[in-house]
Formats: C-alpha cells, structure tokens, sequence
C-alpha cells in the first residue's frame, strides 16, 4: 500500500488522479491533499477518500470544513501546500498544481525523501536546476506525469541513458493547428478552449494552442532527462496516439502509444515500476484509426515553440521571466483583454527586456516571477 | 570481446551479420562459422575475419579450401554444423540457417551454455517446446534476430511480462497486398519476389507473400514469449516502420521503430543488453514518411496465416508438419512447378491428413518433415 499525498488535488490533473486513488483502494492510500476554491469537489474526496489532512486555498474554507468533518485536520494558503507535500506518512507526492506555486512544496517534499510525480511542469522549467540537485542529494526519483514524458520514460525503462540520440516529442499541433498564423489574429477564447484529442484544464489548453506547452515540456523534458537541447525534437503528430519516441544510437526507435487518456501516465507515476490494470481504459485499436500523421513544426507559425528553446539554451532567471510572462499573458487572454497573438508578443518582449541570471536561487526565482506578472499586466493598463 | 559462432554466414542473414561484425572489430570476433555452397563469399568472410573454422555444404569444397587456407581447420555437412555451432571459443551462436537444418546445432550449443541469437524460426516453429526447456535447463537465453520479435523483445524491456495483455505483430503484407485472392491465381515468381520494403531471401519473401512468414512468426513469438496464442496479434502496417508492439494491462503500448534494416536487430541480439551505435545506419524520419497506415487482417485472404493459428494452437507434430509442407510447397512454386495459390492448399491438405503427435522428440519430429516433404513432392508428380 502507497501512501501518497496530493497537491491540486481539484484540478484537471488532480481529478484524475482522485479517479486512479478510488479504483485502486488496495494499492494506494491518500493521506493528505489541497486544494482551491471548489469546496463541492474537495467535500467528495474527504467523503470517499477519508484523508488526514486537507489544504484549501483560504481560511475561511477551511474552517467551514472542519466543523463539518472535525476527524481530519485542515489548513490552507501557502504553508498548507507545504504541510500536504510533507505530510509525515506520505512516500509519494504528486504535484498537480498549476504555475510556480508547486515549488517550495515540492523542494520540501523532496527533502524528506518522499518520491515526486510531477504534473507541474512550471516547477521544472523554472527551477529544474534546484530540484534535480535536491533530488539528486537526496535520492528521490521525480517521476513524470505529463503524458509526453511519460512516454519518454516508459521508453527508457531498462535502457542506457547514454545511448540515446535524440527523444522526440510529440504535438497535437492544439486547437488552432489548421489556421496559418495569419489566421490567428482574431481566433476567440471559445475557439482556443476546443482542443481536438485532451480534454484538460483552461491554462493548458491554450498553452497548447500557442505550443509553449510544447516549449514548457522540451525544457522539463532536458530537465528530467538531461538530455542538451540538440537531442530535444518536436514533431507534430495530429492523432496525439504515438505520446513520445527515443531514439538510439543503433538507430531504434522505442516509443509510448496509447488512446489519449491522461489516466495512463498518472497512474504509471504511482504504480513505477510495475503497471496496474486500468479500470475502465479504452485500449488503442491501430486498424480503427487506420492513418497516423507526422509533420514537421514550423517555429515561424509556433513562435512561442521557439521562445521556449531560446530560453532553454540561455537557462537562468529567463525561464522563470518566459513562463510568468506566459502565465500572465494567458490570463489575460482568457479574460479577452489581449488577443491570442499577444501572448507570443507579450513573452517576446519581456524575454528581450531581461537581464538574466544564472544558476538563480529560489528567492531570486520568486522575485523575477513576481515582477515579470506585474509587468505584464501593466502592459494592457 | 564477445566471441560469435555463424550458422548460415552467406545467406541473407548471415550475409548482414558478417557485416556488423566488421563493423564493430573491438566488439565481435568471429571464431567460427558455416557457409553453403557460396565459395567466393565464404572465401570473403574468411579473409576478412580469419576464424578458426570453417564449415561449408560439401566435402569436395572443404578440401579446396583447406588448400587455400591451411591455418583454419574446414568440415562439412550436418556435423560440421554442429561443430560450429559448439566451437568451445564462441559465446554466442547466430543461428541464420534456412529451414530445419538449424535444430540439431542449436540443441548441442545451448547444452555448452551458449547464448543463442536465432533467426531461425523453423527451430522454434518445429521444436520451440524442445529448444526451450534446454535453455531453461542450462539458463541459456534465446534472443529473437527477426525484426517482430526483437521488436517485442525491445519493447519489454524492463517490463514484466505478466502485465504484457497481448503483443501485435505488425504485418507489410507482403508483394501482393493488394491484390484480392482471385486476383493471385495468375501471379508469377518474379513477381512475386518483388518485396515491397525488406530485401530478404526468396523463401521468406515468397513467404512474406502467403504470409506464412507471418504465421511462422506468430508460433514463434508463441514460444518465445510464453504467451497464449490469443494474446498475439497480427497488424498490417504497410510501411514497416513499427516492428512490433506490446500492449500493457494499463493499456499502455510499446513498440519498437525505425527504418527497414535487418541489421538493427541483428546488431541488438549480438550487442544486447547494450546498443552499439549502427554504422551505415539510417535514423527514422517521420516527419518525411507524413503517414503510417494499419488495416486488420483478412484471414481468408491470408489463408496460410489462419493455417499457422490453427497449427500454433493444436501444437506438436502438425507444426512440423506445416512448415514441412510450406518449404517444399514453396520450392516447387519457385521451380514453377505449382501456382502460388497452391502453397496455401498443399499446406492445408498436408494439415487435414496429418495425425498429431503432441511434445514429439527430435527424432519424430525429423521423421515427420523428411515424410512431409516426400509427401508435397510426390503430389505433383
């Protein structure tokens, strides 16, 4: 029985895990969790999953809950995530949190040896150097749940790292893959949250559209692997059936394929290194699909693709200046202040504008990520 | 400095498997090997690779080489297969005889502990339960050289294969794919020989034809891989550019890619567990292949691949029996004694008049070829 405790546990990503947690009650248990706001989904977790502790986003939630449910301890804010991440009986924590607030949680998590599943990819991008010399220190392994990533590892399993040549990731192309960038200038928020094969949260799904997903998961995916940015490929794959390929010095190819179900690559993360039998997956039927498509990415029409290799060859405080430059223009588009090709712009510029830092510590992660917000949004005021 | 023994050096295989061990001179020292009746190649590999012996078809050209070269000792026949085969030097025998002449060797090399590379799968089609309880007895591993199985094998890797759900043997169809059954009743030798994306033999390319080759295959991976006949699926994937896949219970599928070249999985069973890199080599491109495509089988088109189910899953003698039929069926078809539908119909009255015997000793299991083959023989007298 794994223990595990669960950061974002209401998200899109935490759902799903939920999911995984309530069909398997016999491998794993779930000590402890946050969440946000959504009291509703956070009651329904509590009712089937009976933690010990329990994080909500504010106070007053918090104290809501506890008189409701006065067996289970609860905490909120920051110091709550802190709290579930390093929760004494947890040997597994699973990030789910969206943006660079996961960080310090994680950092503290890996300090007292517990394993890391990480569906954060900001804390990577952003700090990747801190945490895999934390993780290194202390022995953890960081699991990926990112499906991409997964498919990297899984491919990799009994393999030598340093006969890789190359891993390659895939991409969807998102929701606008079909339009020229020309196309894009007027796309809506509506249009951008139609993703053609995941369904995941807003944030994604439109990093998705600008492919910085793409961009963030190369970053994570040389984080993670190690691996220099010449050995880093993108190559859009419509179907998002073949998840990722390794690419061997013998020239062998090993690659992850599977119907899109982010289901697969969380529960891989808990279950490493064996695999459980998936309730309720759908099995991947080639003939039915019949066609697989491959193209190679234009980085003129995916600028945000190219933004994020610049970033990632500079390393340093520009990661953190991308990704909060991303975060911020996101959020303004979603709330229909900027356009959709503002959001490259937007990154563009602040990405200009920086001075750059390497080797940063947190402290100094945090400060750039909050003024590169500030920034930002006093450029629609 | 693994040390190699070569069964079968101047056939197609074999041919390859010379030129990776040239390739890779600190790697590989080929001690010993056997040839047919291909003098001039035998003499290149020779002066080449100087092994210290030597074993071709006939005696007369034993003694014209031993002439040549009186630093290597030279025999002949069956038992100069079975001497090569168990060089006291050789670590590693690569089985790449055609047809059941392989078995014997292979028995006596397993009993000297060596690890045995085999793309022979007449060996393990005919006497899988034979081989594979001598290399369970004498640990031995048995490693696939056809390019599915080590496909599967690749994809397992680190895995445990009680969680594999089925494994999906990919298919190119052969050099008729698409023609219809009534449209293969004209079809000529020439034609087909004429294989779409492999450059092989003309056994298995006319194999590859009926998809026998396929079937064999299935029998194969059967005792390769101790799984139940229906766990082993067959894809057509036209391109033959994934090899194989193997479906996990968390519906998580692994496969193994790359551009058609036998001498990756050649490479990988004499490297195996490393990977070396493969000179000459050509790295996959998916991008510029834009498309790969799957269809499901048709088991009436396929007859002989139906044949080949039904003679896996009845097991024993009528497996002899099979391919016995197949091989003679095939040499009269290229003598262009028979049509090429008929391969199909000997095979199957061979299978209907056929009185199984099941876990046959070597012995009856050569006497049922030997009467098989006179039998096919006699049918179109």
């Amino acid at each position: 029985m794994k223990k595990i405790s669960l950061l974002g546990a209401t998200g899109s990503i935490g759902w799903q895990t939920f999911d995984i947690l309530c069909s398997h009650p016999d491998e794993f248990k779930l000590v402890a969790f946050s969440a946000g706001k959504n009291i509703e989904k956070t009651r329904s977790i509590i009712n089937r999953l009976n933690p010990e502790l329990v994080s909500v986003q504010d106070e007053v939630d918090a104290r809501t809950l506890q008189k409701e449910f006065p067996q289970i301890h609860f905490t909120y804010g920051s110091k709550g995530l802190v709290e579930v991440a390093t929760h004494p009986e947890s040997q597994v924590l699973v990030n789910a949190v969206l943006g660079s607030v996961g960080l310090e949680s994680t950092l503290a998590a890996i300090r007292m040896g517990k394993t890391i599943a990480i569906a954060n990819k900001e804390t990577l991008v952003t700090a990747g150097h801190l945490v895999m010399a934390e993780a290194k220190k202390y022995n953890v392994p960081i699991l990926p749940v990112d499906s991409e990533h997964s498919a990297i590892f899984q491919s990799m399993n009994g393999e030598n790292p340093k006969q890789v040549e190359r891993i390659i990731l895939t991409a969807s192309g998102g929701s606008f893959r079909d339009k020229t960038r020309e196309e894009l200038k007027n796309v809506t928020v509506k249009d951008a949250l139609n993703h053609p094969n995941w369904s995941m949260g807003a944030k994604i799904t439109i990093d998705s559209a600008t492919m910085m997903n793409k961009g963030l998961e190369v970053i994570e995916a040389h984080v993670l692997f190690d691996l220099p940015f010449e050995k880093i490929d993108v190559l859009l794959h419509r179907e998002s059936i073949i998840h990722s390929l390794v690419e061997y010095h013998d020239t062998s190819v090993i690659a992850q394929l599977g119907t899109p179900d982010m289901r697969v690559p969380i529960q891989y993360a808990l279950s490493y290194p064996d695999r459980l039998p998936l309730v309720g997956g759908k099995r991947l039927n080639l003939a039915e699909i019949g066609q697989l498509h491959f193209r190679e990415v234009d980085f003129d029409r995916y600028r945000a693709l190219k933004l994020a290799y610049d970033a990632g060859r500079a390393g340093g405080t520009i990661l953190t200046a991308m990704n909060a430059a991303n975060e911020a223009a996101v959020a303004l588009f979603l709330q229909e202040k900027i356009t959709f090709l503002q959001i490259d712009e937007m990154i563009e510029q602040i990405m200009n504008d920086h001075h750059n830092i390497l080797q940063p510590d947190l402290e100094t992660i945090l400060h750039v990520d909050r003024e590169t917000r500030k920034t930002v949004e006093s450029m629609v005021k």
